[in-house]
């Protein structure tokens, strides 16, 4: 960590804050330019915050060094982590697709469309019980209910579930769910974060709509300091002044986490289009850039679906995306397995 | 509403639509441009979800009319909104200035700012017992501890307390808390709003970092369709691409939200700026821009707060500060009382 | 175009409206709400600015329905253009990689590239002349001499050239070049637009670095409406709060306008990533995607190039990468020829 | 300039690195932490490229410590700069009003404002001769004929003018404009910004719609490199992701760049409201936040403007705001002379 020190600093105030930074346990470099007089801070950051030290009357500006988080830097742990739902495995050369609909509606439907997707070749199916809804007048989700219709059909059709939490009051009923999915909007809902921490099963943690990689790995963090090291990471679209979409599918945040940490990432490409026709060369260019999944909206019948029918394929646009999917994957070196 | 239909769309499909959406009560106004037909919904709209007609095959494009929001909405309710909070009253030309620290840290602390922000004229009380920080290692707040503690500042100095709250599982430790603070990472933290919504007393809703004027009116509506009217809303800045400061204050949103929205409008400079220098004239720019009242983080140590202290002023500062606050509050017309 | 009326607005006023709509030569459809009355326009809206309708004071708000591009829709011309650059096709299942340096800065330079990107399979190729810089102290271009010395590596390797222009009273020095190219911060200099459309070449149009493809293609229909209708577009990363890379890639960019121009679409990863690493993941994003083409930057010494060294591959990279790119062009059904 | 070395790199190259930048007139100041190792070049390092360094193989990143622009540099010019436009001083407590037309249109209308805005107070005239519209499409002014017309309404209202300028080809018809306006679309056209530092007589520069403070700054920095040193900044309005407006006033940046250099700052809310109704109360922010002027569309009859009528104010209402304008002006301790 840089300090930058305010030009005709106080000396005493100066030497004052050189006592307390050693005290601290750091080591101290300095070096004086022109206008300019800077400390070096060696030693580990992580816990102090830049804020504390702007806050410092002759301080001018702080720069940080080394990345604040820990267990999910590549840094520290330089091997791609695998992460094993239930015996499929993803991370390190293996891709998943997930799929699913939007919304749990009925028994009939979650049936369907589980089993259409898993001919088609997904391995996990995806749902929503509980929706996080901009309208409190749109439709929420069936709850209780529809967490039970889709554990039946994940059972039935022989599949681990993806669905996601939006409470720390559910936590419970989330106990025979396969991977805990932690929607956009609550990436940094903190006491969620924690809590997840203490479980012992995979997380699918997409990035709020205007985080920071840097954010989403402290959220990542969160997560892993409470004892919980399977995260998935999720890009699905970020809030930019474009709106010919819904989201922008920030596609450079793959390479640029992949070097910056050694969890596994999915794309949802459904979510960051918001448009049926663009799910298709968003997933293309997912796999090009190096993503390990897939998240994709299924519905059986998307015109009557109750959330997000728009970027929802039938099973059939799925199946003949699948053929695509699968090609890709193995052109680009990965294996569904 | 209006529906935009596809280039050549098929006349059975749109006859089948036309017949459905007549069958859920709107009357519909057809237009034919030269390569565009056109269909306009009269009715209620607001449970109608652009996009599940977007998923509609021959629906090209979806055009919203109305605002989706109804208790939040001006055009519902002409008369500004008043707040009494224990006899303060915010909105209506009443304007409130909320001080204190960012975090509870001490018994001595929280009794000595709020003993001098009450002295320079603040008539409530802010500080966070439960604080979200971005990295799982930074300070999270004394949490029940801390909450005593401005509890008793508060009653000691008589002055309403404003706090914030993280997770739905803490409401009923909140019980004797005057203002409840829903901060901008939970503003869509749906469940936490639905449960406020059952509550009987201010909520203060901050804007997300990201979120449109129409997503934080539509948050308030959450908590007011669960008879909640009480709700303050709080500008503190918006995440773009520049970084000379930490947040962008939306100053613009001050007289947008007074043109779509009855509900008072409090600023937060401190958080906006994250730079002691520039709260000064983001409040007196906030004041000029017909805000109801403003929140100022006081730290009677701000070298030494365990949170963003780079913000936040002395209690000399703020007496000054207070000072022009006064006089710009009366210059613009308003009064605090 | 659709016209929201206010509130109440005065009866007379409504019907002066609709009389000077209906002598612009619009036919009108009317719509009467709840809470709003609105007017569809019907006819050539392409010349209606929405400001000045909601200049006037019965006028709430104004929707667009129809895009105010003709010439670069490809609702007006269904099949894609095909751009022929010397004899090498871009459009249509054509795909081209345009490589070479940022800077033209010397002879021995330009010829090494040029030779060696050839050799990899590179068809046109690249150099700035006139290099816009953010600092009036960094490196601005060899000009003149850079624009011979790159003519000179062109003829000489057989490959035609692409350069950017700054300035309309430097186009008579481009008189010999083959593609010209408009940067990002020129996207919107409509007097050089309008005098590049009396040209007779290709024109490369990269998007502005927070243009919405509205805006891009706006300018396009510039160069077009002049009478120039070999515009190449460009997608080259746009400005988000995100600043882990230089630009963040809008890849849906690409089946977006795919969808609303026939025009050819190239990707130039180099400048989205400013960083190396990122080149192939993104260029292999691109084709992935639907892209017709690649620009990326190539230098025989990038630790001493003159400009963005950061992000330019030697030719061994670039070597390496057209296998790739080859590959995965013939795997998603494109000829580079 | 910070420089952070990759961790394990190679050690001859470290050396070279080392001699290299020694050799370039820096002092070296090296620091090794626990994972890195970091460089601090002292000397003046506005001429060195971050880039530059970047594409260096054992540099991992590069922090820039000074700000890259000097003449602008509030640190090398502590004084705010005072510019004396035909005897009306802007700058250092001296406030001036820019009024008048977004575009000229006939000799009655600039009369008829020029004349309006006079008897106001407002002390320099606007209006556009050349204007940059999205469209090709869209009324482009009436260039000289234009600019005629205005020469001539300042001249007989005895009011100096202000207009923009769109390419360097004009500067020759712009010879008796009292100061040129460089657009915002036009900020970084770096050939036109080089033309006006020869000049002799006071810019207004337009921030970019999403250009940082930096960025206008380093523009500020072309023109006064070039000698001319009577720079007006101001800020319009950035684009975000917000669009309940035109754009959103950044009204951090007043005291942002008030700290940063010693130039004027003007306010232009009419652009950045885009509306009527928030033109006053972001007039008074800006006011209250310490802007130095303001730059405000006045039309004698805005629902018949050829351009941004939505905008503009009639004679009227600008007389009435006027009157507020300068309450604040003197509420706030500036004058208007």
């Amino acid at each position: 960590m840089i300090i930058i020190l305010k030009q005709n600093a106080d000396k005493n105030k100066v030497e004052n804050l050189k006592e307390n930074l050693k005290e601290l346990g750091f080591s101290l470099h300095e070096s004086r330019g022109e206008n300019t007089e800077i400390i070096g801070l060696v030693g580990d950051t992580s816990k102090v915050s830049e804020n504390d030290l702007r806050a410092i009357d002759i301080i001018e500006n702080v720069r940080r060094i080394q990345e604040p988080y820990k267990k999910a830097n590549r840094k520290m742990h330089p091997k791609d982590t695998v992460i094993d739902i239930c015996g499929h495995k993803i991370g390190a050369g293996h891709f998943q697709v997930i799929a699913g609909p939007c919304s749990v509606e009925s028994e009939e439907q979650m049936n369907e469309v589980a089993r259409r997707v898993k001919l088609s070749g997904a391995m996990l199916l995806r749902g929503g019980a509980f929706k996080p809804r901009t309208s409190p007048y749109s439709f929420q989700g069936l709850h209780n209910k529809g967490l039970d219709l889709l554990l039946k059909a994940g059972k039935s059709n022989n599949m681990p579930i993806v669905t996601e939490i939006m409470d720390t009051a559910h936590i419970e009923l989330f106990e025979n769910v396969d991977v805990i999915q932690v929607g956009a909007r609550n990436m940094q809902n903190f006491e969620l974060l924690k809590k997840l921490g203490k479980l012992n099963k995979p997380i699918l943690l997409k990035r709020g709509l205007a985080n920071t990689l840097d954010e989403l790995l402290m959220s990542a963090e969160y997560i892993m300091a409470g004892g919980n090291e399977n995260v998935i990471l999720c890009e699905r679209g970020i809030r930019t002044y474009e709106n010919a979409y819904r989201n922008t599918l920030d596609i450079s945040a793959i390479p640029m986490l992949r070097k910056l940490t050694h969890l596994p990432i999915v794309v949802d490409p459904s979510h960051a289009a918001g448009m049926r026709f663009m799910v298709e060369p968003l997933a293309m260019a997912a796999i090009a850039a190096g993503a390990d999944g897939l998240m994709i909206e299924v519905h059986n019948n998307p015109e009557k679906a109750l959330c997000d029918g728009a970027q929802s394929l039938t099973p059939e646009m799925f199946d003949s995306l699948m053929v695509k999917i699968k090609g890709a994957v193995e052109f680009f070196g990965k294996k569904i397995d």
